[in-house]
Order: C-alpha cells, then sequence, then structure tokens
C-alpha cells in the first residue's frame, strides 16, 4: 500500500435533502505487525492523541504490580482509562482511588470543571454543592498516577511535570508501545495539565493493535494489558458515561472491541482477536465525525467475528449513521459516515 | 473576480508548536448593489443560514407595525433576532413579548432546552427549577413571530409549519431581501422546528448588505432594519448573552457593526457605514472557526472607519486569534483565523 497524502472525507451531516456540514480527516487500519490494513489520507504526520492513550498510560499501573498491591479493583481501572462525564459513580470511584493511594482530592493536578454529562452537573448544582478536581474528565487518569507515585514511594507532587519520575515512567511506555520518541519536540499541554505527545496516526494505531493482542509486548505487559482491557469491558460506564459513543460500544461488544475517544476528533480502537489496531483524527476536531467514521471501520474490519448478532448489527449501525433530532423530537438529518472502505 | 471553487482555510487550533486541528471553509463579502468586493471559496451553492438570519426574519414584526402596537421595547427587538444563551433576563424578556400578545409560554413552540449558558442553568438547577421554552435560545424569534400573528389577528398555533400565513409572510421577507426563492425544493428543519432555506452564501451576504445599509430596500423596510440594528446596538446582550461573540463584538461597535452567528458554523455581519455585508460557512459546521474568520474580515474590510479607537482594534485582534486555556489557567494553544485576504 502506498502512502497517501493530504485528507479524506469522513462524515457528513445532512439537514433535510441536503448535505449541512462535511468532515475531513484521516484514518488508519494497522496489523499487531504494523503493517497498514487500510487508511485513508496522510496517516504519518503526527497528531495529539490526547485522551485515546489514557489506556496505555495505566499499564505501569497494573504492569508494576501497584494496583494490585494498592487493591484497585476493574473500576478503578477502568477510571483511570476514562473520559467520564464527572457522574457520581465516576467520583466516587476517583475518590477511592485517592484514598487507596492514602491521598484525597487535594493531591489532583488536573483542574476543575463542571461534569460534562450536563444532568450530573444539576445535580451538583440542585444539591447547593461544588464541581471539584473528582468530576474533572481526567480524574481517574490523574488519580492512577499519583496511585502509582505512593506506591513506589515518590511524592506524587508535580506528577503532572514532563519531568515528574512517574510522568517519565508512563511516558516512556507511551513511546514503547507507539514506537515513537516522546521528546520536548513533540510535546503539547492538555487540558488537564498533563503533557500530549504528537505521534504518527499510524503509530498510534498500531499501539493499539499491540494493546489489544499483546503481541510484541512482554508477558507481563501483554498480562497488564489484557486486564485493563477486561476491567474496561466489565465496566464500560467507568470509561464515559450516560449517552456517549464509548459506553455504548463496549457495553456490547465488551472485550471484542476497546474504543476510546479524544479531544479534538482523535478516536482509537483495537480488536484484539483479529489483531487490529485503528486510529482516526478528525482535520477539524470534531468527535460527532471520529465516532461515526469508527464505527463505520468496526463494521467493515470487524465482520462477522465482532458482528455475531443482530444487536451487533444494529449497534455499528445506529452509531455510523446517526439520526439528528431538534428539541421537538422532529427529525431533521442526520449524521453519517462517509469513508471510502 | 472570477467564481472560485471549493473551499479555503478559515483557522488553525494549535497545540503547543503544532497545528492541531484546521477548519475550511467559505467566505464572501458583498457590497450594497451585490457585488463581490472579496470571496474564498464556493460562495454560490447554497447553504442552510440558521439562526443567522432571525434579524430578517423580525423585519417584518417592526414594518408590519405590531411592535409598535404591541408596546415592544428595544430589548424586545434584540430578542427577537437572538440565539440567547438562556439567562434569567432573556426567558424575562421573552415572557414580556408573550404577555403583550395576551399569550404565554404554551404558545411557544420552538421545544424546551436548558440554558446554553452553563451557569444559568445550574442556577436554575439550584433554585430547583425545570428548563421550559423561554430558555430555548430561539424563543424570542419565537415570540416575535406570535406578537406578528396575535397583532395581525391570526392564530398563532402552528406558526412554526411553512404553511402557516405569518411563517408565510416573513418567509416572503427573506426571500425579498436575499434575492432568493424560498421553496419546499430548499426548505430543512431547523432545531427550533421552524423551517430554515438554503440560499448561496452570497446571497446571504447580499441580504446583510442591504439590512446594514438600506440599500435596495423599500423605505418602511428600510426604517425596520435600521431600527432592529439600533435595538440591537443598544441591547448586545439580549441578542446572545455572557461571554458570546456577538455581544462582545456589537457591546464595542455598537451600530457600527452587526453581527450573528447560526448553527453548524454559519456567521453574518453588516457593516452599515461601508454598506458591506459578510456570510461564513465553516464546512465542518465549527463556530470557533466563523468566529475568528469574521473577526479577521470585520479587521481587514472595516478599516479605520469601523476600528477608531485603540479598544477597537484589541476587541478584533483577541476575537480573530483566541487564547486557549486549560482547566488549571494555563496557556495550551491558540485558535486564529487563517485566511488569506
Amino acid at each position: 500500500m502506498t502512502a497517501q497524502t493530504g485528507s479524506g472525507l469522513l462524515a457528513e451531516v445532512t439537514r433535510g435533502s441536503q448535505v449541512e456540514s462535511r468532515h475531513l480527516g484521516r484514518a488508519v487500519v494497522v496489523d499487531a505487525d504494523g503493517a497498514v490494513v487500510w487508511s485513508c489520507g496522510d496517516v504519518e504526520t503526527p497528531v495529539f492523541p490526547r485522551s485515546t492513550v489514557k489506556s496505555l498510560l495505566a499499564i505501569e499501573l497494573v504492569e508494576s504490580g501497584a494496583a494490585d498491591r494498592l487493591g484497585l479493583t476493574a473500576d478503578a481501572l477502568a477510571l483511570a482509562c476514562a473520559s467520564h462525564g464527572g457522574e457520581e459513580p465516576h467520583a466516587k470511584v476517583a475518590a477511592v482511588m485517592l484514598a487507596a493511594a492514602g491521598r484525597d482530592v487535594g493531591a489532583l493536578e488536573c483542574g476543575t470543571h463542571w461534569p460534562t454529562y450536563e444532568p450530573a452537573a444539576r445535580a451538583l448544582a440542585a444539591a447547593h454543592q461544588a464541581a471539584c478536581p473528582l468530576h474533572n474528565n481526567c480524574s481517574g487518569k490523574h488519580a492512577g498516577l499519583i496511585c502509582l507515585a505512593c506506591d513506589q514511594g515518590v511524592d506524587p507532587t508535580g506528577y503532572i511535570n514532563p519531568s515528574h519520575e512517574i510522568q517519565r515512567r508512563v511516558t516512556d511506555v507511551l513511546a514503547a508501545v507507539t514506537g515513537t520518541p516522546h521528546t520536548d519536540a513533540n510535546r503539547g499541554t492538555d487540558g488537564c495539565s498533563m503533557p500530549t505527545y504528537a505521534v504518527p496516526l499510524r503509530a498510534l494505531a498500531h499501539g493499539f493493535a499491540r494493546f489489544g493482542s499483546g503481541v510484541g509486548l512482554s508477558a507481563g505487559r501483554a498480562a497488564a494489558t489484557k486486564r485493563l482491557r477486561e476491567a474496561v469491558a466489565t465496566n464500560p460506564f467507568m470509561v464515559a458515561g450516560t449517552g456517549r459513543y464509548d459506553t455504548t460500544v463496549m457495553n456490547n461488544f465488551e472485550t471484542r472491541a476497546f474504543v476510546k475517544m479524544g479531544a479534538e476528533g482523535v478516536m482509537i480502537a483495537a480488536l484484539p482477536e483479529q489483531g487490529l489496531g485503528f486510529a482516526i483524527k478528525a482535520d477539524d476536531g470534531a468527535n460527532r465525525a471520529a465516532e461515526v467514521a469508527m464505527s463505520a471501520l468496526l463494521r467493515h474490519f470487524g465482520g462477522e467475528a465482532l458482528c455475531r448478532t443482530p444487536q451487533d448489527h444494529a449497534v455499528l449501525t445506529d452509531t455510523a449513521t446517526q439520526t439528528l433530532r431538534n428539541w421537538q423530537g422532529v427529525t431533521v438529518g442526520e449524521i453519517r459516515a462517509a469513508l471510502t472502505i
């Protein structure tokens, strides 16, 4: 397969009989050996993976034995991989993780925002409570790093900084699994103040082919990725929340498909049984485009091994073409995958 | 100037030293006689103008004399042109408009959503109140149509339907001002259940050159547009709300610039003194792209007639290149206009 340039059409948004908006982007499917199975557009220029790599950042928490020593349960491991909606169970599990490390909300360096799941924000307000860092969509990732630091006898203070010992350790895992150097040159700062390192979309997909299959990883690391996948598969609510794409897909496919969104239109997936990794970047940063495109890719490349029941097919069909309804519930259009696969 | 095809770069979003996302789109500046002064990309293919045309839909309310007979004040006229955040003053003025027509919230057919200005939503929740149609961002437009119907002795029930007498009257004004037929063929349904008719971006810009300058309109219609522009200029909070682009720009420039966003990345402007109309459509539907692009266009084409003080320059500079900060307040990048003007 020859390298492609530019971008391709990922998704269309219709209103009535017309296409109202279009999303361009890049996408790639890679096997566990790193071979490109399919691609659309330039998949070599580095992109910031943002929250898509939270599960890779959680590997060391499990692989080091810290998770076991601290007694972290599967819901906590799922939350470490999450961009959650700040619903009550999310905040509660983040607090449990911090308590396991002998810390509390004061240790979180992610900053505060109100729950992104708006009913949860309004419920807090109705109870006359304020938002706190536990509601930050990244609180699980941060609590995971604090757990790792405390288990390793390292002061977690400043764990968000690139030079902090624990941050360096999890960054080394990211670099190894994606096969891409993580240096000052490709570093940006994420919404939660942790570094994010730009990597080629192809390398990101390869990382998730490895994460899903264990191919090319040490036995200990492969066991850690399997445990994280199972933790998310059994707690799909923890990784996102009510009405969210990641939760919907994994709630249905369990360990057969791992998907994760990231800010600015990035999306990854792994199909462990097929040994495939997927990565998508919507050029314009639109997550709605990455979601419908991912469902189209999963449907095509997952095939009958992924979709075994009518319900399996329905989940991907309904998420690859989503009906848009207005405030009166009237159908006004749709958002649909428009990839040429 | 020869017609262009395709799309051009409107805006870039950076993180660290890299461009993370890009927005393509189309844009056009038209004078009051309809001549294209400048354009980027295809400005002839029809686009849904969405909420950008609310001020055109409000013309008949003023021109017919209904607004005066019902005693509607300037804040009500501004709200009729608004996509507001559902803040308390917005909901209150919508209720006042309905009362002027002898109706109440039950007459609104826009549907209910919680205030888009999240602190307002949380304030409602904290007061243990529910959202109602008054909080719908389009409630002022709907209340305006109900006022017009009641003044004209027409039952407002079903005013959202294309065939309703009042809907037909305001649609006729839209068609006249934009010089574009409004028929079943170019109709879609908006988020608030009213029709939205796709028009060429060039025609939309021409409509706002007319709206701003009065050129090509009857004396009565030109007086109505002037009154609407002044109503918004003296009540910029009413047309959008706290922290919103339209409010920020018009709060500074008053009657020298009229701007209005619409869903799916549409933005219009009028510079009355220069007799120019502007229209932008971000291909991907991103309003953030349309906003920064509009500030760049206003800065260029407004020139010294628009920007008379350092503050004037600062408002456009700060909205054409917006600093992106994370939840800890750390600068992580920027969104900036990237048009080639």
